[in-house]
């Protein structure tokens, strides 16, 4: 039995993982990512981690094909570099390197977000399509681009930001340095801020109850309560988020026109509830609807996306040739 | 000696050329399109123009390997028909059955501006180069992806739109439909309205002397007249321009990282007076600047570029094994 191991390097958490080759998650280990630390440390601490899984499902390092590592930020995958990251410290990492003397494997380096890309594209909801488009919600707005069934990273690997689209110039200001970009307005922060004014604005409406007007509590689990509950000010601040979230989207398809747009990240708990209005706005701004249009679907490969897509780095067609 | 015969349906003129192997035009030959006619004439047409070619060329029907045409609007390239063009009457036209009424060869049809930006990675300005995008400029904004020397149109070749990119929401109307496209504020005419404009509202600016106060005389020939005599006003309307032309193309560039971004259009005659500060802005607003960064370059394959790209388009991989 041979095995692909995935590893999700996160801000907060590092995990390890045995995929068959399926994309199916067989085994997973997680432990701190402490950031702060030399990355020698963190790197050992991911090597005791692909070790653990090994052990308990019986297995040993011969048994792995290659190891594949998603990591935050701009990574380059030639040289195995991490080369710029929001994780301080974690700029000119050379991962790949470091990892390789604990294992003497083929490493595979590439983003997080493209990592999940591509395990929905193997094995989530974009499976039997060629061309799609994952769009992961949270602190920020992510994505990856999958097109012939292989990540889309650009010449440099350093896409796509998709996020760092601008769709109100000279807008809100965004941390990418731009001002307007569909980050700024459409992560989860920037829907959750806008509930928080509006709970704050409207002192009857049911989110306050709910929350028991502590705003540290307004999460998308709160929220959508409210909604539930016929919140006129959240409802307001959910449709204004969807008008600005089908700006950026009808841009991405208008741009990209994928098979199928994949929408990740907590939000995607909402389902049809999202999908549905989101499909409707775009479809009526869209440069034509003469077309076959894309189809708009909810992430499924949850917390082990990351996991899973790296450890499919290796059977893409661009990586195959190096094994 | 073989050679690739291209075809260009344009809304005024149909042109035909002979092509080498290497993508070079040969000979060529146009003649009016007259729109309102039977769509099965202006086939005729074309079909003469070719037997054209290949007369004055001394050459015969068994020479050619293949017909590509480059269209208006949005075609189907498997089934070859014209799916929808601003032509009125262009829809629905099943054009690659009409053109083989006339010679029993493979015809590929694709998007006039995919054929255009084909042809600078075949043999012009994006040579060498396998991740481009061209960006035509002209009454609207057009532009071609190419990933890995071939054409990327989304998978139902509709796309993409670059241009119907929202860089403005609820800005100026488009004619998509949409209020803020990067087209409406970045065509050539786009520029033009806003030249005449400043032009207006400065009586003692250069451009009304160059212009001779008519103003349907501005045009980029003057325009660019006028900002070699120091003309303050038509400057500033050209600074703002390219402040908005650089929105959109930092978000084409955060979004797709192409090796090489291709200007072409009439205003591509501005060389390094549009490049240089296009770079600058891009470079300065885009997500990461600590990677290989994009070249810039005008498109070099002049009128010819739709002729040559639709020559071209059975030497890509996704239609090759048509042959």
């Amino acid at each position: 039995m041979k095995y692909y191991v995935g590893v999700e390097l996160g801000v907060n958490h590092i995990s390890a993982g045995l995929v068959d080759k399926s994309g199916k998650l067989v085994r997973r280990a997680t432990g701190p990512t402490m950031k702060e630390r030399p990355y020698q440390e963190i790197v050992a601490d991911i090597a005791a981690l692909i070790r653990k899984v090994l052990d308990e499902e019986g297995a040993d390092v011969k048994n792995i094909r290659y190891i594949g590592v998603g990591c935050p930020g701009i990574s380059n995958s030639k040289t195995g570099t991490i080369i710029r990251s929001y994780i301080a410290g974690f700029t000119n990492l050379p991962l790949r390197e470091e990892l390789q003397k604990h294992f003497n494997l083929h490493v595979f380096i590439e983003n997080d977000a493209n990592c999940a890309a591509l395990a929905e594209s193997v094995s989530g909801a974009a499976e039997d399509i060629d061309h799609s488009v994952l769009i992961r919600i949270g602190n920020g707005i992510g994505g990856g681009i999958i097109i012939d069934n292989c990540i889309y990273s650009g010449f440099n690997n350093a896409g796509p930001e998709i996020g760092h689209m601008v769709i109100i110039r000279d807008g809100e200001q965004c941390t990418c340095g731009r001002k307007g970009c569909w980050e700024a307005y459409c992560s989860e922060k920037a829907l959750l801020r806008s509930i928080e004014v509006a709970a704050a604005e409207n002192p009857d409406a049911p989110i306050n109850r709910i929350t028991e007007n502590d705003h540290t509590r307004i999460n998308l689990t709160t929220s959508f309560e409210a909604l539930k509950a016929g919140d006129i000010a959240v409802r307001q601040a959910f449709v204004h988020y969807l008008d600005l979230f089908a700006t950026g989207l009808t841009n991405i398809v208008n741009i990209l026109m994928p098979q199928a747009v994949i929408i990740g990240g907590e939000i995607g708990k909402m389902g049809e509830y999202l999908l549905k209005p989101l499909r409707e706005r775009v479809f009526s701004e869209i440069y034509t609807s003469e077309v076959e249009l894309p189809e708009f679907k909810i992430a499924e490969m949850g917390s082990a996306a990351i996991i899973i897509g790296a450890a499919m780095l290796g059977l893409s067609k661009d990586n195959i040739e190096e094994l």
